[in-house]
């Protein structure tokens, strides 16, 4: 209960505050991440100036009790709302922009939390550039609190990375190290967007996406039609958290990473003909990531291989 | 309870469809307005072209309870959810062009009523032009449904209209007749797009709104600081449904009129200096959309004007 966002104090809860009050103290709270309108906001819409590259835009909410608990604090939740989203624009090589944000809030709500929140979005909005433009404020049934955020950004060079473009024999990497996020890491994550921005400018790399549900489930969507993803377990890099959390559940460790999910590493595919020692040794020159091989896309798997069809991410409304 | 989103028969819900399911449904459901990735839904963003003019930008949801409840077919819901956003980029004199929306949905939520908002989100969004780009779909607790949805739009001519621009003596403007969205208008409305883009166009014009919460709330963000809006209530364009609300409370129907709210008006401003006569003629041969002079803003109020400390229209979280 230590982060609870709700309380039965009427006086320290949104609903006290009133709406307009409110609008205001989260534009406090935001601060400079907060411009004032036409450009931010405070009119119907917010006015943005016109866009000279391909443009990026993600939606990821939190709501209470699913992507959050009250063991997260105030902030963290507030900063893991926008890093969700970073990492959809990271996936796609691009930079982020500015964003705009619908709270859908119980009258019961905290108003000290909401300022926690607050707080740790606009933290992580300033740490990577981006500008809260707009907004919105609804009441929700008592116990509720859910913040969907709407982010923008632009393609940080000539070509944005999707899904799609893997063929056979081409090779599957993985950045950082996988697995155990209910262990704490999935509101301590950081969005890959130096990483995700850099390859997409190497021509070798020819699809991205970042790691939400766990490679298991999100891998399926770089697989082309009719090939497989050859992965061999030694291979999976196994989060410290992973490790603690096969010594609890007794299956592998290479299993959670794989499956649990909320890793926001980036997965990527490099072309078959490319010199991998070459990219690798470029990868080092350019940053501290791990950076991990997986395996290749193949017609068959080998008798080695992870058995997909065993595993599956996160599903959610199961 | 005619229209009620949820169900305790199991295997009519989205719990019983999935996730990866329910996405390829939505996908159907939206049809030619859902362009296939990277455009539109299926990557990790959006990908869409540069924009030449200046954009604009806003969020607003449809949460059930809130926004709409059981007397409204799941159609007219979903449609709600967009023009209230349209409503928006009408109050700017913008063209709408594209949205994501984020889905909170409890896991009995009904398959069917779900087809049916997405159907009149659809129907909604080919009328005006606007493609769903993108989306996210969550679990929420029981018996919560809410849509979050982002719209974009860009700048009909060369200028946008805000809230700032009245000076003293301008003359205030309201399209259609107001009032009484409790007896079933508040889902019924016609965003003003066409009349806003020409709003925008007319120099006399310098500042404009959309009604939503009601004149009585809405008028103060564009009065300018020290005057007031002198409003007198025979003036005040009360719709059929004001005069059903004000039989049935015993107020008068302006009163109605002036702080139901969700009436998706426009209220707007004119340049004292302007001919009112010959831009009243150009309006009556451009729409059949009512128009009506209210009022200016003045020093003080006069003897019989409408005292706005007395009325307040809709306020959230009270």
């Amino acid at each position: 209960m230590k982060h609870h966002p709700f309380t039965s104090r009427r006086s320290a809860t949104v609903a006290a505050s009133g709406e307009q009050n409110l609008i205001t103290l989260i534009r406090r709270w935001l601060g400079d991440v907060c411009p004032p309108a036409p450009f931010g906001i405070g009119d119907d819409c917010a006015v943005l100036p016109p866009a000279k590259h391909a443009q990026l835009v993600t939606t990821d909410p939190v709501i209470h009790g699913r992507h959050f608990d009250d063991t997260v604090p105030a902030r963290a939740a507030g900063a893991k709302l926008l890093k969700r989203n970073l990492s959809d624009i990271a996936a796609m090589g691009g930079r982020p922009r500015w964003a705009v944000i619908s709270l859908a809030l119980a009258p019961d709500t905290r108003l000290d939390w909401l300022r926690g929140f607050h707080f740790g979005l606009a933290g992580c909005a300033r740490e990577y550039g981006v500008q809260i433009v707009g907004g919105d404020v609804t009441e929700a049934p008592k116990g509720f609190f859910g913040a969907f955020l709407t982010l923008h950004g632009e393609a940080a060079g000539p070509r944005v990375l999707t899904r799609e473009g893997a063929r056979e024999s081409d090779a599957i990497y993985v950045t950082g190290r996988l697995g155990g996020s209910q262990s704490g890491h999935h509101h301590k994550f950081t969005p890959r967007l130096a990483e995700g921005a850099w390859l997409a400018r190497q021509k070798e790399v020819v699809a991205m996406m970042d790691v939400s549900d766990g490679v298991a489930k999100d891998i399926q969507a770089l697989t082309p039609a009719g090939l497989v993803a050859s992965v061999w377990p030694p291979l999976v890099p196994v989060s410290a958290a992973a490790k603690l959390a096969a010594g609890k559940s007794g299956r592998p460790a290479w299993e959670h990473a794989l499956t649990d999910g909320e890793d926001y590493e980036l997965l990527f595919v490099v072309r078959s003909s490319a010199n991998v020692a070459r990219f690798a040794q470029r990868w080092i020159q350019a940053f501290k990531t791990p950076l991990t091989f997986l395996g290749r896309f193949q017609q068959k798997p080998g008798p080695e291989d992870v058995d997909w069809s065993a595993l599956h991410g996160y599903e959610h409304l199961r």
